[in-house]
């Protein structure tokens, strides 16, 4: 398979993992941090998770599916917390999660 | 769950990536490279999750099990890729490898 | 300083970061591995080090004109031995990595 | 140059690496997570930069030492911020980054 197919994939997975490293970065901003701490620990995996799954795509590795199937789990997680925080940053970057647990979704299942 | 439950894990992980990287660079100085090259493309796959999922075990997150698990599928086919070369680098690796999925199984299962 | 002034670095990271990894896997399956090997060795290095850059710029990092300064010589390195290649993977990522060295020239001086 | 040369600096990067990312995620547990928002910003950065050191240098790649010129700086960083706290994860984790620091300071001027 090559990594063209993959192309917007790979896209969704930078733009998820941009969203998230902002996203962790502007939550140990916030007054109350401590409310945020469990969404700054999902941004930091998610983040983490996704450069690794676009790297591994963007090699056409026989392992992208695997990885890509672990980030719709991580993804999901980490849109859920995200999703429920007010600020611009975490809509923001719950929104990137969920689009990119799509298209990681249907990247794992072609 | 406290990272102290994962520390010998995280050794194999570790150590795996370590042999890995290692391997994919010996490989690359081998006479026939062409041979290695799906060696080179997992050992650079393998030794990448090896390090996240460290990451994620030492961090105690929510997400550990998912990309170990993801761990064991990978680090099972970089074992066997390996074990088809007689080079010690890849014969290193190869038991690197399978002590790293061992340990990522259990953990993944606890 | 906030990651909206690193907007055209990280995307130049991201860029760069996919090239090499592409053109990685490409040379891996060129019929001459052999003389794409210093190329493969540097792109992975790249790839991983745009990546990380990228996510340090997104957090804002204060550790990210350290890491974009690395970013900058390892970039001209790639660059200048994907362009000894005439394979078309080779040329786009010696360009990709030059926009990123460009980039990240900037953003340290900054 | 082998790895071999580098197995100490290794072994000292996946040290500091997981003792960064072990206080990084201690320090969202605390009471005054505010206090802690610096030392965990700059966990997560030596955590990545400290992994990718370790694999650069596992490949014997050419760009190890640029890598660990950076390592250098951002372990001082960080063991200056943590030794400010009293916690033993913070502790343990400045005496991780001082001895990762002295080993890539050696590595890079070898």
């Amino acid at each position: 398979m090559m990594h063209q197919h993959y192309e917007s994939c790979i896209e969704a997975c930078n733009d998820c993992a941009n969203a998230c490293d902002m996203c962790a970065a502007a939550c140990l901003q916030e007054d109350d941090v401590k409310m945020m701490a469990r969404c700054i620990a999902l941004d930091i995996d998610c983040a983490q998770l996704c450069r690794l799954a676009a790297a591994m795509m963007a090699r056409g590795s026989e392992a992208a599916k695997l990885v890509c199937e672990a980030c719709v789990s991580l993804c999901d997680m980490c849109a859920e917390e995200c999703g429920k925080h007010q600020m611009q940053h975490c809509q923001e970057c719950a929104a990137a999660c969920r689009k990119c647990a799509a298209e990681c979704r249907q990247m794992a299942s072609a």
